[in-house]
């Protein structure tokens, strides 16, 4: 396993092209007029390349990563949301109380949260249930810098953050997971997600700049001027990992190389809302060789997130209007994902079936 | 439990206003910014009213119910697939082979199949596995009569489907479910649904009639012509039984009683594609009250699915380009009402988990 970002971007393999030929055929000779089942039948093609098998394998276990840090840039009042606000939801995810907890257990999935860079004290979750969540202090700065002053991270604060999240995908899959789902937590991070979309995908802050946890007009107003500011900074700069280090955030950074590292080790990655739609665009960009192992659970409200789905080319399984983060989105799109790997597995065919076909 | 239609509408009572106010306020309690788990909200919030206790129960067991029957319209070439497929996908449904027996599996539902109006012989599934597939025989008649030369069926035959149907949801209710799904068969069911929603949304046959199961440009020209002829005979006609009975199926109207029986016992029904869509329409305007227990599981690519979904203001859960029913779509949205109650029932609050408000 790849434990570095680097040594997870050098990993990396194609989508079998030929499992997904197989899976095409063999969608067509299930009991169903051909393409009936929609994008359960892209989903199903794209499993079935990312595993090199056909059927694909249902995608489980399934591990979420919660990766969680604080921003310099809530100095601006870009969110009316303290920053310890950050450490006490840390507190909540290792209690099992909030709703990615409720989720990953509604889907068999696994919760592990980790604090590569939370600002303020996280307390000792204690002694776990088995089974139930887990910290992983993995914590590289207390926080960013502010991103409209300055730059976020240094150079080896993000190279560290990167491998965190290599490191954090490898550890999840050696002890058996075969799908991550990517979680976030940090006051303040939407700002840092905008800002790099709007320099990755090269659209104005106001254009990929939201109301985050729902902040009113005048808040937005301030929003969208720091975004400005962070973008204005850096004026010309493009290369994906410096965007990151100048306007982006430790737990991003840790995303970026957490989904590499499941796409390297060829391991279906669902992707929540726009911190992880931020993370996958610096990702695809230093790798586009990642893309094909990404999944978008679900279209954010955030306009970020819907542009980076348009920029990359990713179609979002589940559309519910949320906003939340954590990774709920994308845990809700793992029993789809499994059901398409299901139906291409157990349905019958025509013939097996005695099923006269058109 | 009401065995027929009649007595379900009799027996409809209203949905608890005072269990869906303290399930809203209990959602901004939770941790999580207001109104971030978007259309979850909405999910949760009806299922209170139904259940008419805060927080409701998660709906299961879950019950889906494939009705199963023919149509007369097949003889105008409307479809490319011969008539007894309706009774070989009874058989595949009986061996657990079709899409909907997989899904079922997936999430933990029992399927019933009943043939309700095949027109052709249904073989006899043998002993099935315990929890497996199981079929009823209801047949009213061998399939509908050609409505576009005229009335489906007889006045006793739409009363003895609608009865079906209903006994059909107390039968699965006395046996324990608490969320049942909507699922049916018959080559030619989308002609006739579009007759019903054309007549019943009083739109034109072109606008609410579809490729179906894929069907090319000529044959989906004489497809709505077939609409068209069925629609003109009975010109003026508007009370939804009579549309039904002119112009529906024996599935359909099945559908419509399986409906308003879940209403009536206030167990929520979650409908599938086009077919259910029908029958929801028929049952919502002949009685508004069965309305608020029904969720809308997905948005099926026919466009008369659609229209009936803005008709009677149904939002759908799931948007995935399925086209398929059986109750597939329907099926697939199970997990995700299930997560909304979840969490209402399982998220801390901000004052339990110590977090901070803003």
């Amino acid at each position: 396993m790849a434990g570095s970002f680097d040594a997870a971007v050098a990993a990396l393999t194609a989508p079998s092209l030929e499992a997904a030929a197989t899976t095409r055929e063999h969608l067509d000779r299930l009991t169903k007029p051909p393409g009936s089942l929609g994008q359960l039948e892209t989903i199903a093609v794209q499993l079935a390349a990312i595993a090199g098998s056909s059927p694909p394998p249902v995608p489980a276990p399934v591990a979420v990563a919660v990766f969680a840090g604080d921003h310099g840039v809530v100095a601006q009042g870009v969110t009316p949301w303290p920053q310890e606000v950050t450490a006490q939801m840390v507190a909540n995810f290792c209690a099992g109380g909030a709703a990615i907890n409720v989720l990953a257990r509604h889907v068999g999935a696994s919760v592990l949260v980790i604090d590569v860079g939370v600002a303020t004290d996280v307390a000792d979750p204690g002694v776990g249930s088995p089974g139930g969540p887990q910290l992983v202090r993995s914590r590289v700065a207390n926080g960013t810098q502010d991103i409209s002053t300055g730059a976020a991270m240094t150079s080896a604060e993000v190279v560290e953050a990167l491998d965190v999240g290599a490191a954090v995908a490898a550890r999840l899959i050696d002890e058996g997971a075969r799908c991550l789902v990517t979680g976030d937590m940090g006051i303040g991070n939407t700002t840092a997600s905008a800002a790099v979309i709007a320099v990755l995908t090269d659209r104005p802050a106001q254009e990929v700049t939201g109301r985050g946890t729902g902040i009113d007009d005048h808040r937005l107003a301030v929003k969208i001027s720091v975004v400005e500011r962070a973008i204005s900074r850096i004026a010309g700069k493009r290369d994906p990992i410096d965007v990151l280090r100048e306007v982006g955030g430790l737990e991003i950074a840790a995303l970026v190389g957490f989904i590499a590292g499941g796409a390297a080790a060829r391991v279906p990655v669902v992707i929540d809302g726009v911190i992880a739609a931020a993370a996958v665009l610096v990702a695809v960009e230093a790798a586009p060789g990642i893309l094909p192992f990404v999944f978008a659970g679900h279209r954010s409200t955030e306009p970020g997130a819907s542009a980076v789905l348009s920029h990359v080319g990713l179609e979002p399984i589940i559309d519910l209007g949320l906003r939340l983060g954590e990774g709920s989105g994308a845990c809700l799109a793992v029993p789809l994902l499994q059901a398409a790997a299901h139906l291409v597995g157990e349905m019958a065919t025509f013939d097996s079936a005695g099923v006269t076909s058109k």
